[in-house]
């Protein structure tokens, strides 16, 4: 028997995590749908790393130019997650590829406390996206770092059925199969489909995504939902970068997810100044 | 004449049979037909490896990302096999392509005892996964692990010929060309035609398929007919995790695969009290 | 310059021929054809072993899957030619694509004398084969291992002129163009037009294949023809252990093909109790 | 924790900017339009460096074969920029490809200070250059070597829109979200389209391409309005060496963009008498 | 900054040139063509390379097979050309390409001078070859070996244009862009385009193809028309070794391309008897 020497790291999600709690900024907009979602404030990355900073995110994701040009581990206090693949919005295929734009190793170097990286399950790319993802699942694990699994259900085979409980919990499933230690997927819209999503998913965590800015008091139930769904947080990004006051809202969202977590635990508020112009 | 140092280690089937018989419990239709084929205990990989270990099974086939979060080779006595390769139903492709998802190493070091990968027989992917299989066979040799072919007939070349006697025992030939070391394979229906089958594949072993839900009685007799044509064995999942009384189903055939095998022999026979609710 | 240090082996035919002649004994039916070709004896790897060592051929060609679990260099007298790559005939493509299954090295560790190549020529995947074949002459010639090619015309760019003069000739002259040692192709059906493909191999020995059963005489006179226009030997599978008495026609084709030869030479003949049942 | 030992270079554009203004001469039309564009002087890589030396340009743009045959650094004061891909225009795709000619490492040794790779950003193809951009970001990183992007809107997808500011705009980003050093870029026809073009590449600086070969005066006039949009300056080919004296010209467009920034600083005038005939 | 340790070899045309100006035969017709344009002496590639010596070609060009039965470089005078792609004609793509079937290292190790690979300008793989093209330029660099470009224009986008001046100039210059030494082209048919071709590749050498047999005449002409035009000579196969006495032609040509070249030097005469029949 040849012998393995290879150690395994122990993957853990404690680093973009607060009591087993998550809320993530998405900002990788530029590449997936270009400028259209931007204004004069949210164009520079500068200033969406100051919500993401002030309002007290534990994670904000990046393509890696991005994270290179302007995230600096010594400076920022929100961890980073790097999306390892991208592509634009342009060529409207029905059935996606996004191919890997950067390495885990890339990723490591930037100071990345998680990655991520979207399959389009039901594409007809969708072995080719898993391929990929299965080997880049056994580089995170030599480093030990949490590969985070946007699945999303797109494709002319499941066109129609993107939000359906059949779909999203085979595509939780997926991720759980194929060895990811977390998932972002889109909330199906009830609790009780959810929450056998949740279930599908196992051991694997379900972050959701935020979407399109809605009106901020139907935002504000979608994240409870989900969260009494079984879902341990949420990624969102324009319906913070986009409101008139981010910090304000960040704060919101911060109390709905965090805040049943920690009775008797010393609160970590959002500073009244930080970031507010 | 340039010298060959690498030492071929000796494939043997003995971790994932006894006496000669195996007995496999399939749990990756997660991967295959997401979540429809669950009910709330089996869509839980914790319940379906007790299910594995106190129903005495000789083998639990799992993808690399279950195996990973929930199989421990030290607390569970069930030997695993990883299944390599995997797809989704959802792209309903006449002819089908199964991408590998997990690598022998990492098989290795999961704790497996054996490892799967599916052909689609007659697909026009065929060539793909033949040489992807070709190139696995090769990384097991040096493993000593043995390499069970899922040798399925799928495609619109073989379309209503997938049980013929001709088109079964041309793919359980293919698995001793290629060099598996175990066969899984449907069953074609009679025992005739199968001992034909038998014949075709050789000293290659062939396990039979389980296939969906059927009435128990019915169930019990095609595993004899199996065994009486000459096949080792049976994976069996639906028809044991979706019955209401999973290990009395495994006792059964535990009974029909070993007993006439066990004569003089002290019976290995199942707890009565383990996994039952 | 740089030093190029890799020693070339000297590729030599001798362990595959006697007195620069050929005969080998086809079965790698079960890949290409399934099981229609085999009654209960021939279907059986270990009896077709037995003719080929009693029939005094000098090669058996085999896949590496039924050489790992059949062939023992120790105990077969017959040397051992793996083909390397291999399709099923279910997909009835008109232009066929054949993977390589078996590498270089691992033939080489089967104990393999000499390895075969199929390139479909004329298909319109022939760059893609011939790719892979120049790659396998590369790694043949570090092993000193003669490298054949099955050189077939086949595809719709020459469907009904597979037999012609000219498809031929250009046939066996890519084997010489590419560096193969030795060409199996079919017979042109007449002595004249077989000349000229002799002479366009060049210092490439070739062998006929035998096809399918035929009536005896007829089969012997193939035989006669091709050595006069010049091929080496052939390689035969049907006509042989499709025979009632396989070893009595392998005595006759045997006569044949070295007796002239062997003139004045103590005769290697056929033992009278060998391999009959 | 696996270790990373790799250090990062830091990159920087010093080499080819003046103040942080760039002037580029471009001279790669060779491969992508033939020698329709030449006469008998431009034809002449030799001549065209001249130019190049003579009217003080930042950076040489040039395909590695050129650079090799022409360019020599320590003759040359110009530095150089090669072009790691291209195509003929010859096999008019509407949605082009672009294949890698030249590895970073080539470019290196031939003396380069920066390198440039041309994404076509809509053609259907985008996905293959977008990775292949990605991985020569990483090379580029190891050696400290700015990549610029060649981001051109081109494809199906996108034709009539290739100068909109949404198109643009997307462009731009998509170099910051993918990690180049530069971008080069058409020119979108109006300045406050433009800005916005700018801010959308953020800390990516942009150069805009000169195009075919239009009336002087606007040609100065387009290059005053790109810069005043933010650009730090552009790629001329056309424009220059096809006109009457490409040294006056190269002249009239160092003032627009090098004067103001020389303010107070001993300016570097162009030689009265260099390259001129 | 990385340090590039590699030494790049000094590549020169000196060994398959004599003072400047080339004559190859070529015979790679084998492979491109079949046996149609052989008779019984030119299918014999030691006759063939007879007439290579006994000509005083400065090259003669042959695949890798041949070169490795029938050329010894202790034997043999005339310079050995490895041609490393081929294929057949029989699939008559209007689209061709041909995979390279030599590596530069199996070309050194039998002895070229110099290698050659054929890219079809303006096919629909034109990207793929180019690829392949500017890969093998990379590895002749590292051993010093001149690389021949055949540069064709073939493809549906050039039919009828092959050989225009347009179409003929973009394809010697495509030549000097991926950096090959000398270049293969058609003749334009008359000199005036032709040295405008000429120009176009710069410091690339320039080689006519000889095409099919032609009155003797009228091909002396050509061979004439093509050096006052600027090319240093011509590859020619079937115009030599069709001919009734290919080494009388051989002569002929010979003063054409060289004895201006040689006033008031030893002339290097062919021997009287040598290669006559």
């Amino acid at each position: 028997m040849v012998n393995i020497k290879l150690k395994i790291n122990k993957v853990s999600l404690s680093k973009i995590t607060k009591n087993g709690r998550a809320l993530f900024l998405a900002y990788d907009h530029g590449m997936e749908h270009g400028t259209i979602d931007f204004d004069d404030r949210s164009i520079d990355p500068e200033k969406v790393l100051t919500i993401a900073d002030c309002g007290l995110f534990t994670g904000v994701i990046l393509q890696k130019g991005v994270a290179e040009k302007y995230y600096d581990s010594k400076k920022h206090r929100v961890p980073l997650i790097v999306k390892l693949n991208g592509k634009t919005n342009l060529i409207a295929d029905p059935d996606p590829y996004s191919p890997q734009l950067c390495s885990v190793e890339e990723a490591v170097e930037l100071g990345a406390s998680a990655v991520g990286y979207t399959v389009y399950v039901g594409s007809r790319y969708e072995a080719k996206m898993m391929d990929e993802f299965a080997k880049i699942e056994r580089e995170t694990d030599k480093f030990g770092l949490p590969l985070i699994g946007w699945m999303y259900p797109q494709g002319k085979a499941v066109a129609g059925k993107e939000y359906s409980k059949e779909v999203l919990s085979y595509t939780a499933r997926l991720a759980l199969e194929v060895g990811a230690e977390m998932v972002k997927i889109p909330y199906s819209g009830d609790r009780k489909s959810f929450s056998w999503v949740v279930k599908a998913a196992g051991k694997v965590k379900i972050v959701v995504q935020g979407g399109p800015k809605i009106e901020e008091g139907r935002f504000y139930q979608m994240v409870r939902d989900v969260l009494s769904a079984g879902a341990v947080g949420l990624a969102v990004g324009r319906n913070v970068w986009q409101a008139k006051e981010p910090i304000r809202v960040a704060e919101e969202i911060n109390k709905i997810i965090f805040d049943d977590k920690e009775k008797g635990k010393k609160k970590n508020r959002i500073d009244k100044t930080c970031g507010r112009e």
